[in-house]
């Protein structure tokens, strides 16, 4: 099995043995699905990207989507990963039967895509945008609606966005200023310029379907009145040609990375003749949005993960192919007539390859952590069920956007440094992930705003019922790892963690409770990091308890090193990622108030 | 005073108040320079960065440098800024007047070129490594080698380059093949491959002189049998003419950042006619290379922190000019009717600057400590003085080479997140710092080497002695401070961390002793950030003694405003970064080994 960009052992040891799919294909929704099916579709999609993906990133990276005569030129392959994502299933496998769907269990489509991210992260976007707007009409849209625009969607031959952004209000939505007026014909008339837009528009695509966020006139100020549209690049006449329906594409970002993917500027109803079509009810569009953009930043970590993966996978073949150096002697010299060394036999090396392994594997964890978490309350059958996998799933998402992002970047900067001076030039790819995972930080709300998410809104929310719900499941991890004489240690460990985020939140929650949200909120990017490594230390425990018992076993899936190599990890984790929490903790419950604006400005 | 890539305030600040350069000014070597004539150096450096260096910031990173028909062709301002480089002085500024240098203090040229590094970060290699060249010909060539290539270096009308690694060797230069052969004609032959030279060779240079590392025929192995040569790209014939010297320029490196400053491949003797000169004694290269390479460590470090600097004062002002966002009213809630903050007012894009501005101007502190002990130690009269500041440089070379460029790539990596989705558009010069600033950590001895020669050699070397200084010096800031109220509690924060420093490394030590220097070696990187931390809250700490002193004056220098910032900056330093300290212990005193490789191979 080449490793060469995904370790595919790892992501079926962690979708099949730790996350334990195979448990939910026994739901209703799933029968038609077994493992083998799965897998074979998991198998397809690497050979897919095989042969689509990977051969085509540093082409991607050389050859950067650029705008010209009112459209943008993206690379060939786009079009064609477009079409072979419909033709495969990619982009229809989650959605319900009765709209084209083929019901697949959500973690194991995110496991594929996962795939496609490693081999070729400028392409993914592509479909994945156009599944997230397919997703929105499909649940909010009238028929009328998804009979037009679904199935070219599904099939890949229209591509979709999301439209949020406007260049007056950055993140800010409710200074959102796109409007939709009115008319008699069932339509809106939408003005407005929308920047940031991925995937906006490329030349050869038939048609892209935009959902637009817009403001109805007369609607209330702040996000309560701003309502969804389905704004087509080109409308459908009498059901049956295309006619533009002035959405122009005004320019294009110019990116550091991710350059194959292109990211515009568009303009709606330049010539007073863009229509909309409104989705759901008036002033709901946020809430519908963000209905999608829980997937949408689940697919950000995702894409995060599987960079990283493709990186530490670059380095680790470097450090084992490069000779460079000589171990020490006991005398602390080095004799210059033995042979090399490997760089990987450097302890300096293998901290940085054993983080890049940390980060990497545990950040699969996360994402197909979450994917299982949407899949339960897709198929939950009772109430209690549906709010339990609910709110875990609000709680784990603003992390599962963040720490893939940010440690990613990190893990991603490590596999660099393993290739020295080698890892800052143009023929090794490492330099390029360096780039194109800067931009998952940024991406569908910054780590900022993930953070004011975590804080401010998911662990409050249901008097604190989230996060109980997943300290909850963070115990189960602790008992089990409590009966295994090896593993005792670490279960203590993580324990004391899991406490001390209750001490940091008693220390901030006061100033919420006397209204001083800015102070509460102030360091929740901090709280953001402290969460991230509890919640990954658990991951990591727990798949030691698994190869712990693996080990046990005769009949085991994969070798005796595979399992030892997780243990080792989990160890490597706890020693040098965990130990991070306490300076996060000092920082947190230290009174000094330093970042809060007061009448003097001393940032000069 | 416009502040758009450099704060020119702070840093005559540093360098006149915090680091006293004026004291200096006493010593014979300097006699002829006051503070008119560095402020009047300084501030001529600026104007020519703000003309010939900083409007050519993008360009250089949009045009490469690249190789074709044997020769590399860079942007037009290299050329100029080499020559006005030579005719201001800027190359010779620090060489005795007998050798036509200006014996300027080294602290005040620092100050300089860091200007110019925060200008344009692709240009003052050029002049830096040709006055680096020189400098080891100075120092250890013959009077002939001298005359023959000093003054045209100086004057910027040739350039320099120090030519160590090789393909097969990487850092390890024990391994260096590049052969000598003798000759009767008082040079040898070249013959070899040298790889990452910046400043190799372009188009237009009159010449180019190498000094390069080779092996003469029969010396011993490993780097005891390193010589070092002066080898032009044309030799000088009968003292007059140019005649190629057999010098070839095989190809360039393509790099993710810092583009401008070509990096190239050179081989040696292709035809067997390549001619290099002996520079001191055989076999002494490496030792002398390492004079040279003290001062290209400085550099790098100045060169991160400038970029770090510029960076700051870019998203600065963004975050001074961008409105986005509101405050939270006391019921947690934005009033969309309100009007939109400035993103400056945000607590954490206030954390996310100060961050910046406590790394960039600590850094600009520490590099212009390093330059202090340069000065000291070059115009040192008793042999007490000259060993106490031999010391301290060389405890704080690695430092000072590591800090600015670890850190200081997170600077910029948060100053790229104050812009939000702008941060990564090419448009912004942001992410060209985020490219250009990564390569610091690897040029000149990676954070890995830096690390190992701060644990390996550094720390042991004269029975610690070096560090017990530089811990003498620490503790006098901490009595300083320990006289004001308002500090009191930040000097005993240091001091607890001075303590706990020396318990990890009493933690560490045995190991050495026992001959086991992998693992006294393994965590060196940890190490190294632990005693980075420590040293910068100190230059921290220095720093708010002084604004503290000059708030009690009334005939202060620069505003009430100006001295206050430094110390509110100290205090985020204190609660933000230094906790970071506590991990890092915790990590270094953890008994678990993970990272040295035995019989398994778990890294897979």
């Amino acid at each position: 099995m080449s490793k060469k960009y995904v370790d595919l052992e790892t992501l079926k040891y962690i979708l099949y043995d730790i996350h334990k799919l195979e448990e939910l294909l026994s739901r209703d929704r799933f029968q038609e699905h077994d493992m083998e099916s799965l897998n074979l579709f998991i198998d397809s999609v690497k050979d897919f990207s095989d042969r689509e993906l990977y051969p085509y990133l540093q082409e991607m990276d050389a050859n950067p989507a650029y705008h010209k005569d009112g459209t943008v030129i993206v690379h060939e392959q786009v079009q064609k990963v477009m079409h072979q994502s419909g033709e495969m299933g990619i982009i229809s496998a989650c959605f319900d039967y009765e709209d084209g769907g083929l019901q697949m269990p959500i973690s194991a489509f995110q496991a594929a895509v996962y795939i496609m991210d490693a081999a070729n992260n400028h392409l993914p976007g592509y479909p994945s945008l156009t599944l997230g707007a397919a997703e929105l009409i499909i649940e909010f849209g009238s028929q009328v609606l998804k009979d037009k625009y679904v199935p070219n969607m599904l099939a890949g031959v229209w591509g979709g966005t999301m439209c949020l952004t406007e260049p007056q209000a950055g993140s800010s939505l409710s200074d959102v200023v796109t409007k939709a007026t009115p008319t008699n014909d069932g339509y809106y008339k939408i003005t407005g310029q929308k920047i940031f837009i991925s995937g906006g528009d490329y030349k050869g695509a038939e048609n892209i379907i935009h959902l637009v966020l817009a403001r109805i006139e007369g609607a209330p100020k702040g996000t309560k009145g701003i309502s969804l549209f389905v704004v087509p690049k080109n409308r459908l006449k009498e059901d049956v040609t295309l006619e533009y329906n002035d959405v122009m594409t005004v320019a294009d970002f110019q990116k550091m990375g991710q350059k194959g993917y292109c990211t515009t500027h568009l303009g709606f109803g330049d010539s007073d003749d863009c229509r909309g079509w409104l989705v759901g009810e008036e002033h709901k569009g946020l809430a519908q949005m963000f209905l999608m953009m829980n997937g949408a930043r689940i697919a950000v970590g995702r894409g995060a993960a599987a960079i990283a993966m493709a990186a530490y996978r670059t380095s680790l073949q470097y450090a084992n192919e490069r000779p460079q150096g000589r171990k020490l002697s006991a005398d602390g010299k080095k004799n210059p007539t033995e042979k090399q060394s490997l760089i990987i036999e450097h302890p300096d090396v293998r901290r940085m390859l054993l983080l890049q392994k940390s980060i990497v594997e545990g950040s699969l964890s996360l994402v197909l952590l979450a994917s299982k978490y949407q899949d339960i309350l897709t198929t939950a059958t009772s109430k209690e069920e549906k709010e339990k996998y609910h709110l875990l799933l609000e709680m784990i998402i603003p992390i599962v956007k963040t720490y893939p992002s940010e440690a990613g970047a990190e893990s991603v900067d490590n596999g660099l440094q393993v290739l020295g001076g080698y890892g800052f030039c143009a023929d090794f790819t490492l330099q390029q992930y360096y780039r194109d995972i800067r931009i998952s930080a940024l991406y569908e709300g910054t780590t900022g705003i993930q953070s004011q998410d975590l804080l401010g809104r998911k662990v409050p929310m249901h008097n604190g019922k989230g996060l109980e719900l997943l300290s909850a499941e963070i115990v189960k991890t602790i008992i089990a790892a409590n009966n295994d004489e090896e593993l005792k240690p670490y279960a203590k460990i993580l324990g004391d963690k899991l406490e001390l985020s209750q001490k940091i939140l008693s220390h901030l929650m006061p100033f919420a409770l006397k209204g001083n949200y800015e102070r509460y909120l102030a360091d929740a990017n901090l709280f953001m990091e402290y969460m991230s490594i509890v919640v990954l230390s658990w991951l990591w425990l727990e798949m030691a308890v698994d190869a712990k018992k693996a080990l046990g076993n005769s009949d085991r899936k994969f070798s005796k090193t595979f399992y030892e190599s997780k243990i080792h990890t989990m160890k490597f984790y706890f020693k040098y990622e965990l130990p991070k929490t306490n300076s996060l903790a000092e920082s947190l419950m230290n009174n000094e108030v330093v970042t809060i604006k007061n009448e003097k400005e001393y940032i000069i």
